[in-house]
């Protein structure tokens, strides 16, 4: 497999597929949703299902027309129904991605979540993965968790690394250098995320992972930056290089998302993973740029 | 007084100074201490008691003869002692500025906290502010705390709130904005911190800190870019225009400290807050340019 060096690569990959995925998008009635839609109509990557609440705005007839076979229009009373809707449609097999858009996250993730009909199963851990491409950084890099999980237990890290280094393989990193994140490079019961990284580096040398390095705890700037782990002397081959970055609680994972897009100019992909389907859920003050790539991310089953 | 845009009015502030300020350095033996030192005295900005621990290298009796009557040079067994020597020369009101060279933060930490001889007044909150230019955002931002304080507590935010107001104060912001940052803009008992920003929002509004407007909860990027915060519907003064950003724990603080200076090439001044004299302890990996900027923040008297 060729590895994935960019966003654009990804696009690429999902161009050169000739089985379409077909996603359905719960209330898509917002412009930066519609734009999405547009483009992938035109460029022939997905197909969709939208799923209304209310009212069928008159653009989505048109698309249906203009794209016929690949558009189907499902209309519904409330969002809450809508997002439903599109859940059971999933579990039809009718769609293979779920895509939120003008309605609350929260309102979505209740059709997910649902015990007898919802899109999570038993014992599966709900997270959320970002792929980031930030221009200061020579390589993309995978983190998680910046919107889901508050404080994730042991368990719960463990599920996530193993979502973000199953993606970074699939990106094509066979070896995937993965930073346990903190504030300084203590281990310390009083944070009790540095107690379950020494658990997961345990489980990781005993094989547990497969293939990968997990060095840590480090903060940000030791995990990319070879120069600030020299001088403070630390050696693991994860210095500097990181491919994956594991955050130890919601807020960290969210102010490393926020100012890299803000700040750093950093392109971003993300998705809900643990659920039967990739699911985009993108913030509603990501750019049309990133929800964009948030769905040709979902539909090349690099997160699968 | 003239407000202050950028890290160069810090400097020419202080450079406009006819009482310079003399600085206690511990185990100022490391290149980038040297640096700060150096440039400091060639352009009269500070005067320096170096308190070296081991041995006395060559390049500080130079130092001392080049520059008569600014440089003074004590001897000590160990870092210990050269931390509680420093500490001392602060009490006895030789030194108005502490400076941290190579020795481990927590030994320093442990002679400014002495209960008896230490730099803590009894019921004064240790914090550390940060300021920061970063090169995306039109002015100088001030935040806290990246590397002291865990997890506030109401007591610990409201000293914060207090640090970091007065700071951006005395750089000309007459009527601070401050964003409380959390990942979503929700008050949620789960995240007690939220429960604290509700707390100090009325606290604000009966006047207590004076002529200011706090914000939140909302994300960095909410409180940095007017966008986010319009495409969210939310009508805060402080959304895209944050002067401040406190921090809901020292993870996310951390993170947001590494990742301007990494991703988006920010320059950042430090130092430690609520004790009798300002203390720059700038992290080993930061730059020689951001131990200076911390240096000359530390003598502005910006954060007296």
């Amino acid at each position: 497999m060729e590895s994935i060096q960019n966003f654009d690569d990804i696009v690429s990959r999902q161009c050169s597929v000739t089985n379409r995925k077909r996603v359905a998008v719960v209330c898509p009635a917002d412009s930066h949703t519609e734009y999405v839609v547009g483009r992938c109509l035109k460029e022939g990557i997905a197909d969709f299902l939208l799923v209304c609440a209310g009212e069928c705005k008159p653009e989505f007839e048109r698309l249906r027309s203009m794209y016929e076979g690949h558009v189907e229009v499902y209309l519904e009373p409330t969002p809450d129904d809508a997002a439903y809707k599109a859940v059971d449609l999933v579990r039809e097999g009718q769609a293979a991605v779920l895509m939120k858009g003008t309605l609350n996250t929260d309102n979505l993730l209740r059709a997910i979540l649902n015990k007898e009909h919802g899109l999570l199963e038993p014992g599966r851990v709900l997270s959320h993965i970002t792929i980031a491409q930030i221009p200061s950084y020579r390589k993309l890099i995978v983190f998680s968790d910046a919107a889901v999980v508050p404080r994730p237990t042991l368990d719960q890290f463990d599920a996530i690394l193993r979502y973000t280094v199953s993606a970074s393989r699939h990106m094509g990193v066979s070896r995937p250098n993965v930073a346990l994140i903190n504030c300084t490079e203590k281990v310390n019961e009083k944070f009790p995320h540095t107690i379950c990284y020494e658990e997961l580096k345990k489980r990781a040398e005993a094989g547990e992972y497969g293939d990968v390095c997990l060095g840590g705890p480090m903060d940000v700037k030791t995990a990319c930056d070879a120069d600030s782990g020299s001088i403070k002397g630390i050696t693991s081959p994860v210095v500097g290089n990181a491919d994956v970055l594991i955050f130890p609680n919601i807020e960290s994972g969210n102010v490393f998302y926020k100012t890299i897009t803000l700040f750093a100019k950093a392109e971003t992909a993300g998705i809900l993973c643990g659920t039967t389907v990739p699911v985009v859920v993108a913030s509603r003050a990501d750019s049309c740029e990133s929800k964009y790539y948030s769905l040709a991310l979902a539909c090349t089953g690099i997160l699968g």
